[in-house]
């Protein structure tokens, strides 16, 4: 078996920081920085909600991404300047957006629309999982300030939420966290979201031009836990105090 | 445990059905009806291929989705009107073309694209596995008039491919290929798409303000398993002749 | 003079069929067949009108107009991929709508919008007339149930409504209801639009790199006569019952 | 009987002036006044024609047309801004094309395209048929200048081409060239393309909620041919040393 | 030193007109000529203000800019049917938009937005500045309207305004009133508004590939200031009546 | 005279950073901050360029620019999310383009564009002068880099290029380098882009609602160039030894 070529071995993640308030004026501001993959998000309370909710006294969360253009090795176009968004942006938004819905307690907050603002200035692989990582965080603090100032009677995160990917490259095997250069080459790759208590919210496995067995599944899985684990725990350290207001306690129990 | 709504059984497929030579112009033209959903699946040969695989000797296969208007219960205004097509859409397209390029020997046809259209003309959940399923033979229609037309060396398709839904009801629990009713109530939803030597080459599980163990998505795939090898039956006996010429025979073998 | 190439005679029109209740969805739905020419009719009511017709007590009826993308010979690209509706589809959608509202009592149906949509599923020549004569019936059907349902005090269709197309072919002069051949190779081409008094509602004949004289225009308004006369009879058998409650009962009378 | 509001003959056109040399970039320019009706008319000459007929050595005729803002009584927003061209504008711009193309000889002019731009800078009804009248004096000047220059073997227009409308006034009966008010109280609208051999090139008749009988159409028509010969007398006159080279003299023969 | 090319001196403006009364729809409407540009300036009163206005008690003045296409020696593709707005476009609308609004008393006139278009028929350099000259004379017209209508207790404007170009040409120095071909070769160019008592509203200077000192811009400034007080004797002219309400009397007095 | 708001002396620049090497794939990638005003810069070359520069041996410079949504007080919807990009987006992505164009010797570096993108990660006021600062050091680097790599006979960045704004603020009057508070209240609001040798390449004084005098203008240039000679000792440092092979070495000479 071949190693990997950053030297990492097959069930290591990069090296994670989560820095908060990087930006000064939105309720929550997050740099993540997975190995050179760097995303800002950014959490907004707009007090208000989308059409089909208005009037259920119930809160929503959306998300937007997009990437700098040199963002990448080559530059991509802007989608501003096409007056269009990819398919590709509009599949990630979605999933980061339903993906936060499910671990927080929409009744709690009100009718307000928390934006979720994903930029990634710089590119590595696991831009999608980068973000959702990092909004767990950007949004969570949001919401802290909310549950203060408004005085909430529970506070509206239920779990950690935390993503990454796994894939499958030949002559390798199963890895964890895939970098661009793997992502490229990877025969199967894999998104899984969980939360604290270990269960899944997103499982997203793609053979681009090949397919993967159940036995597979089931290893992709399980390396994918080990990643997830490390991540939530680098959460609850950029969450600091907050970190002992979530539902559960940033563990994954199973 | 309560039953579904419809009185099927958890473990049941709708009545399926696959008509083939459905419209005239089109390669391959199928209309596939699973209960109450059905979809026009028409495939399209096109002498060129997309500016990124120019002069590679390569095929492509691209997939549009589109549903009539009233093909929901309440109209839904045209894409073309609103000039945009949406998030949703955009998200079956890529994976509907996915799907099918697992299959396919792109080498062995050429530079050529196989376009395919799934104009859902009535919806009640499931249109877009069931778009795959149909859309699967509409291809290998269209590619089989290729082989004899061009005398290819081999036939292009390697395997049978066919997709399907399975989830998670209150009350009910895990029940294979859910309708709209059921969909819209269901806690966890999963599209699987599977070769018909049993590989996954797609699986998305998603909850939608919920969560799933991996218990659960065990179970999930046996289902799916079930679901997907009936569907390969009605694939098989809509081909025909056909049906002969693909790499393995449609049995899911494992 | 020579003979058509399908074998008809000069004023015959193609076999046509008129499927009622054809989804399940829509309050009027129809697939109207005409030769080869394939179109789905829906008829969908919605609780309110246009901005410019607020606060005046009347209906609107308006209508859209597509083809499925292999509908045609050759592939055509859909218009919502573009982001835009052609000229010829807007010009189309105009005409279906203005023919239809021109036998509809308005004000009998309060603030009302009958949406009609027309989607060809497959094309071989006259489909804007095929789409107004289906558009007929299922529009007939929808406002049946109106009727019904709010117990109105007149039916609000006033007569029949049926259009087809006439032209002039050189070595064969003038035809009725040209199919696609035809159609590209005719130098004058005119489709009328009549009601069951034998009244015109709308006429528009174009001379494509060609004119035509008053004499020749006479001959074409004949034969158009002719034809609308069958399909009268056709939409009288598809609206079965609902025939009887239009106010004149489909006989052109003049 | 009553009469017209602005107490012409139900038979009389409004005063018409066709200025010619109007700018001074384009290679046919004109200002076309029909009562109070202003539409400024230039014809462009590009050296190459559309992809579709690449190649065919055969010239191409397209029109634009647009109406300033405040052209009309209330200020319109412009296309521009809305980001698209409406139904209206499209079906007019199709309308000017084909009928200029009907009179010219395409093979004649070699792959060159003449862009057609009418611009509506007042507008009190028959904007579309001014602009068909005053595009034929720029289209023809402007070909002029290309027979002179490249010494082409025969003029390319072949006859004289005019358009009006007419209509049918409730109390007042059929009239000839509606203005604005006149045309929005019509029951029926038509527009007539007239060539000077008599010949239509284009019938559209509406009746907008209201229907037509044949005979109301050959008084229709009869009005119509009385307001084109007048046009062409004045087409003939603004066109100067070049009214002798077009195939016919402007003299509608019939 | 080398002399122009159209022989002007270097300080002196080209023949400019203002007609008035120039459409019949607009409140104001305004022809402007300088040299070979002419534009068409129109005003229009609307009864309400964008929303980011509402509710304050106070009017907005906001412009719009096109050039027919063939305006130019060459033909320019329509904005409209491009589906967007150029970026010099908008830069142009912009600028007219607030140069008007810097003399008028927005206060005085209520919640009311002046709409002002500038469509450019024929260009020849200056547009920009011709359109602003043309505007506010068009403007003071329809605002005189209201001051009558609404018994207003001041007149609106406050001040003239008007624009010109300056620049420095190869060879030639600085000049004024740049037409399109000088336009083209300058090295710096520079568009002033200027109101009657002398002060600066905008300074556009542009050194495009080229820069310019101190002391070349006091020299700009000064042939502005001479053509600026010319063009409000003509817009003086123009306005009869009206120019003694404004509130100074287009007399730059510096 | 009030002092300013966050205590600067009014010919104070607010404290400026120019980072560069900041992202690991553009050619030249700066962070510039200039106070609370954060922009990233970076510099793209491509071989090729736009279409009416092909075949000249000349190169060309273009940039765009955009915010984040939360770069802002309040969340600004994305230019992508709206289909188009603002008017003052393109006003910004003109001006910056246009003003490093003026320093840079395009023949040297043939047919290659470089792009510059301008990302305002937070905004405080001054981002458009921010960003011509900073790109002005990251299209040095870039061209660095090409001058090796080619090796180009001379170093195609002939003067140092920064910019600022000036202002009048009521009660303070004259201020250097406005942040957003001051940008808002400002009566007039200048944008100064000079050379090392002292001359203008743009000048943009604007009264929004409001006037200024030629006295007033003088006392602003004076400001401007105060700040753009420590913007360029700023660039100086930041361009380290590349700094030396500039035309002239960043002093401001006049």
């Amino acid at each position: 078996m071949t190693t990997r070529t950053d030297g990492r071995n097959v069930d290591q993640l990069r090296e994670v920081q989560i820095a908060t308030d990087y930006l000064i004026h939105p309720e929550g501001s997050v740099l993540i920085t997975v190995g050179r993959t760097k995303v800002i998000c950014n959490a907004t309370i707009e007090d208000r909600v989308p059409p089909f909710l208005r009037g259920q006294g119930k809160g929503w969360i959306t998300a937007e991404y997009s990437m700098l253009p040199r963002a990448t090795q080559a530059r991509t176009q802007r989608e501003a300047s096409k007056g269009k968004v990819t398919g590709r942006t509009m599949e990630i938004q979605r999933l980061i957006g339903r993906a936060l819905r499910s671990v927080v307690d929409l009744e709690s907050i009100g009718e307000k629309t928390i934006w979720i603002d994903c930029d990634v200035i710089q590119a590595d692989g696991g831009t999608r999982t980068a973000s959702i990582t990092g909004a767990f965080v950007a949004l969570t603090i949001a919401l802290g300030k909310l549950y203060e100032e408004k005085n909430l009677p529970v506070f509206p995160v239920r779990h950690y939420l935390a993503a990454t990917s796994v894939g499958i490259i030949e002559n390798v095997g199963v890895v964890l966290d895939l970098n661009y250069e793997e992502d490229s080459s990877a025969a199967v790759d894999m998104n899984i979201v969980q939360t604290s208590d270990g269960e899944y919210v997103e499982l997203q496995g793609t053979g681009e031009e090949a397919t993967f067995s159940k036995k597979e599944l089931l290893e992709l899985l399980e390396y994918g836990e080990v990643g997830i684990k490390q991540l939530m725990d680098i959460q609850r350290s950029a969450l600091g105090e907050l970190a002992h207001k979530i539902g559960d306690k940033g563990q994954v129990t199973k």
